[in-house]
C-alpha cells in the first residue's frame, strides 16, 4: 500500500533531504575539506540507507507493484516477515459508527481487516479470538485467500494447538495497524487524507472493543477463548476484562497485565529513533518518502528484547561475518575490524532492520508501541481511565466443543485439571507492592478460567510479569488459573518458536 | 574544544540539512499537503533536535566559550557528566615515538592526558593506575587544577578506597578519547586535519600501552595496582596480562574479559543511530555540526544498559511525568498521553541523551565502543592479534605501603585472607564452552592477585561474566583471586554508587 501510494504521488516527491545533503557534503568536501583519496574509509553500513532511499524513489517512479517480499522465515523475528497483504487477501469489516476510545477520543468509523481457519459451528461457539502482537497481520495461518505461511503457522490447522477441527478462529489486524485495520495511515473520512498523527492515542481495550464490533457484526455472541501473545496476551485479558460473559477463556503468553519501566523504556528508544528520521516529519510522511532508516534503527532495538543473550552465545557467540574473497586478509596478520557489521550479532540485527524497515508503517509503530505502554490493569489505572469494572461472569466455562460431543466425560477431571496447574504455583515471596492493586484491577476476570504461560530467558515480558499475572489472578479470587514457565534459550521470541511447548500448553488448557 | 573549533570554523557551515528539510518540508506543505491548522499535533521532543542545532549554530557564531556544563552528580549515568575539562585542568604528555597498534596500524604520535592524586614515594612503589569507562575523562576525582567533582570523586582521597594517604593514583584519558588523548577528534599531524574516521581501529590493549608510555615517561617501573571498572576494568586485566612484572594487582569491577553478544548488540545499536544521523557524515563532521541527535539517542539506549529494571520499578515505576499547570487535565477526564516523552522513565532517558549529546565526541564513542566490543581474552583471540603471552609474575605480590611500613604484619596472614575470599566461591556448575580457552590466556595472570567484583544486577556486563573472569583466572592456576558478587537494585552504575561496598571491597584487596 505504501509503495502504491508511493507511485501515485511521485511527482509530489521533494527533494530528498538525503539527496540533499549529499549534494552539500559534496559541496563542502569541495570546496573546503579536502579529504585525500587514499585511506578514505567506506561504510557500506551508512551508505546502504541511501541506497534504499534511491530503490524507494526509482520503485515509486515505476507503476509495477513492489517486490515481493521473501517468505515468512520463523526464525527472524517476533512475527516473521510475510507477505504485505493485498486487500483481496483478507475479508474486511466496516464498522460505520464512531468507535469511542478510552482516552477521549473517537473514531468515526472503523475498518477491520480479518482471517478466519475451521469452520464455524451452528450454535456459534466454538469461536478463537486470536490477537496479534505489535506488527502482525491477521495473517496468521495460510488461507484459501493467502497462501503465503503466516505468523502462526504451525499452531493453527487440524490437529494443531488451535484446532480448526473443533474450532473456528479468527484473527484482525489491530485497530492502529497498517494492514487492513483503521490505523494512522488510512485516511480520515474527514478531511479525506491520511490521518497520520492526528490519529488519537489508542489503548489496548480500544483495539479489543474494534474487535468486539466485529463479532457483533459477524454474530458471535460468545468466544470459546480469547487467545494471544506478547501484545495479543495484553488484547487477551483485556477482552476477558471487558467482557466477562462474552469471553469463555484466557490465554495470556509472554504478556503483561502492566508493562514495566524496562519495557517502556526499550520501545521508547525505538519511538526515538524513529521520530528523529528527517523523514518521519512529525508523522506526516505519506505523500513522501517513509522513514526507512529510522524504521530499521527501531527495528535493531527491538530485535534485542525479542530473543535472549544465551541463544546469541550459542547461535552467533563472537564469530565475524565471513569475508569476501578478494578481501580475505593475510593469515600471519590480525583481521582489521570494521566499524560497520563485523560480528554475526550485528550483521543478525542489521539484517533484521533491513527486512523490516519497508513492511511496516512507522505511525502503526508508534501508536501501537505506545498502547503497549500504556496497558495497566490495575484498578487505580482502570479508574483514571473511567473504564467501570464489569462483575465477573456468573456463566460456568465453556466446555469444549470435543467434550460436548461426548457429554459422558467427567465434567470434575477437566477442572481438576486446571486447579492442579494452578496449585504447582508457589505464592510470591517477594510480590510487588502493586500487586493488591493488580488483584482489584482483575476482579472481573475472577471467574474465567486463564492460562499464563511465560518464558525464563523473556527480557522483554519477564517472567517475574508473568508471576504476577497468575498471582494476582489468584488474588482475585480466580480458582481455574494454569501457570507454566517455560526454559529455553528463545526469549520472548519463544511464542513463535516452541511448538511442542507453547503449543502443547494451549491445546491442553483449550480441550 | 568542539564548541571552540566550530566557532573558529563558522564561515564554513553549510546549509545543515535540518534546515534545508525544514524548508522543504514547508514547501511541500504549503503546495501539495494543505493540513488544517485545528489539531495539528506537535512533538516537543523532536523540535528539540531542530532547537539544539540551531543553538550550536548561534553559539558558533558567537565568540564566547559555551556555557559551562552542569556540576557533576553521581546518579545521571555511567559516568557522571562533569565540566569539558579545559587543557590547563589536566597534565600531558607526548609520546613522539610511533604507537604500533595491535590491528596492525600505528599512530605517528601520542598525545596522553591525565591527572593524579597523592604523592608518588620516593621508591616510586605507591602507584595505582586508574582506568575509566567508555566516556569518562582523566578527572576522576578534584585536583588543585579542576576543583570540579570528578567521576569517582568518592572512591579517591584520604581514606578512601584509593587511599591518597598511601597511593599515588594516575588516571588518563584513555586513547581514541576526547578529552585531551589522542582520538579521532586529534590532529592527524601527517595531514594537518582532525583523524575523523582515519583513525585506525584501536583495542583495549592499544590503550593500556599508551598508558605505559606515559608509565614509563614517569619513570614508574612497577604499579602497585591497577584498577578499573567497566570498561576500565578491561584495561585492568589487558594491564596484568601485558606487564605482569610491573603490575603488582588487579582489580576488575563489572568488567569482563570476552565481550558477549549481548552487549556488542546494545554497543551496535547505539553506534547504528549515531551513524546513521546525517551529520555524523561518515565521521568527516569536524568543520560543521556534530551529530547531536544521533548522539542524544545513542545516548538513551545506553543509559538502558546502564540501570536495571528493579532500579527504575521502585524509581520511576509507572508515574507520569507533572503537566504544566495551564496543561492539567480535566480531572474528571483521563490524561490524554502524548507520544514524546511522558513517562517518567522516558523524561529520564531524554534527560540523560539531552545532558551527554554534546559533551563527547561522536567518533570517539564509536571507536571506544568498538574497542570494547573487540575484547577477548582467550588464548584463541590473543593469538590471532600476534599476542604473545608473557610469562606470569614471578615477583611477590607487593606488600601494601601500611604493611611496609609496619613489618610486624604477619605476610601469611595477608595472603590468607585472599585465599579465604577465593575459596568462598564455588566452582562453575555450568562452565561455558569458552572457558578452558579463556583460562589458557589468562596464563600471564596465573600470579597476579585480582579482585573480581559483580553486580547480579548488571545487565550490560552480567554476573555470569564475573564469574567466568573469576572461574578462568583460578582454572589458569591464580590461587590469589578475591570474588565478590553485589546485590542492590542499581545494575552496572553500581561501581559509580556504591562507596560502602565497592569502596570497602576494593580497600581491603589493595590494604
Amino acid at each position: 500500500m505504501l509503495a502504491a501510494r508511493l507511485a501515485v504521488r511521485k511527482l509530489k516527491l521533494p527533494s530528498s533531504p538525503v539527496r540533499q545533503q549529499t549534494r552539500l557534503r559534496s559541496t563542502r568536501s569541495a570546496s573546503t575539506c579536502p579529504i585525500p583519496t587514499v585511506n578514505q574509509p567506506s561504510f557500506p553500513c551508512v551508505d546502504a540507507h541511501a541506497a534504499r532511499e534511491s530503490r524507494i524513489i526509482a520503485s515509486s517512479s515505476r507503476t509495477s507493484p513492489p517486490a515481493k517480499p521473501s517468505q515468512a522465515s520463523s526464525s527472524s523475528g517476533p512475527e516473521p516477515p510475510y507477505a504485505r497483504p493485498s486487500p483481496s487477501s483478507y475479508k474486511t469489516y466496516r464498522h460505520t459508527n464512531p468507535l469511542l476510545l478510552v482516552y477521549g477520543s473517537s473514531l468515526p468509523e472503523v475498518e477491520i481487516a480479518y482471517e478466519t481457519w475451521g469452520t464455524l459451528s451452528s450454535a456459534k461457539d466454538n469461536v478463537i479470538l486470536l490477537h496479534t502482537g505489535l506488527s502482525a497481520s491477521s495473517h496468521a495461518a495460510s488461507t484459501e485467500l493467502n497462501d503465503a505461511e503466516g505468523w502462526w503457522e504451525r499452531f493453527i490447522g487440524p490437529g494443531r494447538a488451535l484446532d480448526t477441527n473443533q474450532f473456528f478462529v479468527i484473527c484482525t489486524n489491530v485497530l492502529g495497524g497498517c494492514y487492513g485495520t483503521t490505523g494512522p495511515s488510512s485516511t480520515d473520512p474527514t478531511i479525506g487524507r491520511p490521518y497520520a498523527t492526528r490519529f488519537p492515542v489508542i489503548s489496548i481495550f480500544d483495539m479489543v472493543r474494534a474487535q468486539f464490533c466485529l463479532l457483533d457484526h459477524l454474530g458471535i455472541e460468545k468466544l470459546y477463548a480469547s487467545v494471544g501473545s506478547s501484545m495479543g496476551a495484553m488484547q487477551s485479558l483485556a477482552a476477558g476484562w471487558l467482557y466477562p460473559e462474552r469471553v469463555g477463556k484466557v490465554v495470556s503468553i509472554s504478556g503483561t497485565a502492566r508493562s514495566s519501566p524496562s519495557a517502556i523504556a526499550m520501545r521508547f528508544a525505538q519511538r526515538s529513533v524513529l521520530m528523529a528520521d528527517p523523514n518521519w516529519n512529525k508523522g506526516f510522511y505519506y505523500d513522501g518518502l517513509p522513514p526507512h532508516t529510522g524504521m530499521k534503527l527501531a527495528r535493531q532495538i527491538a530485535t534485542i528484547t525479542y530473543r535472549s543473550g544465551p541463544e546469541w552465545d550459542q547461535r552467533f557467540g563472537r564469530k565475524l561475518r565471513p569475508m569476501p574473497e578478494d578481501q580475505s586478509p593475510d593469515p600471519s596478520n590480525p583481521r582489521v575490524p570494521a566499524l560497520c557489521p563485523d560480528f554475526l550479532i550485528e550483521t543478525y540485527l542489521d539484517y533484521q532492520g533491513e527486512q523490516f524497515c519497508l513492511k511496516y508503517d512507522a505511525n502503526s509503530l508508534i501508536y501501537i508501541s505506545k498502547a503497549m505502554d500504556l496497558f495497566d490493569m490495575t484498578a487505580s489505572s482502570l479508574t483514571s481511565l473511567n473504564l467501570t469494572p464489569p462483575p465477573p461472569r456468573t456463566s460456568p466455562p465453556p466446555l469444549p466443543p470435543s467434550l460436548s460431543a461426548h457429554p459422558s466425560s467427567p465434567r470434575h477431571e477437566y477442572y481438576h485439571s486446571h486447579l492442579s496447574h494452578s496449585k504447582s504455583h508457589p505464592p510470591p515471596t517477594n510480590p510487588p507492592p502493586h500487586l493488591p492493586d493488580l488483584a482489584e484491577g482483575f476482579r472481573p476476570l475472577a471467574n474465567t478460567p486463564v492460562l499464563v504461560l511465560g518464558v525464563q530467558s523473556d527480557i522483554l515480558f519477564s517472567v517475574e510479569q508473568q508471576r504476577e499475572v497468575a498471582d494476582a489472578l489468584r488474588m482475585a479470587g480466580n480458582e481455574m488459573v494454569s501457570y507454566y514457565e517455560l526454559g529455553g534459550v528463545w526469549g520472548h521470541d519463544t511464542f513463535l518458536l516452541d511448538v511442542q511447548n507453547v503449543g502443547g500448553a494451549i491445546r491442553g488448557f483449550l480441550s
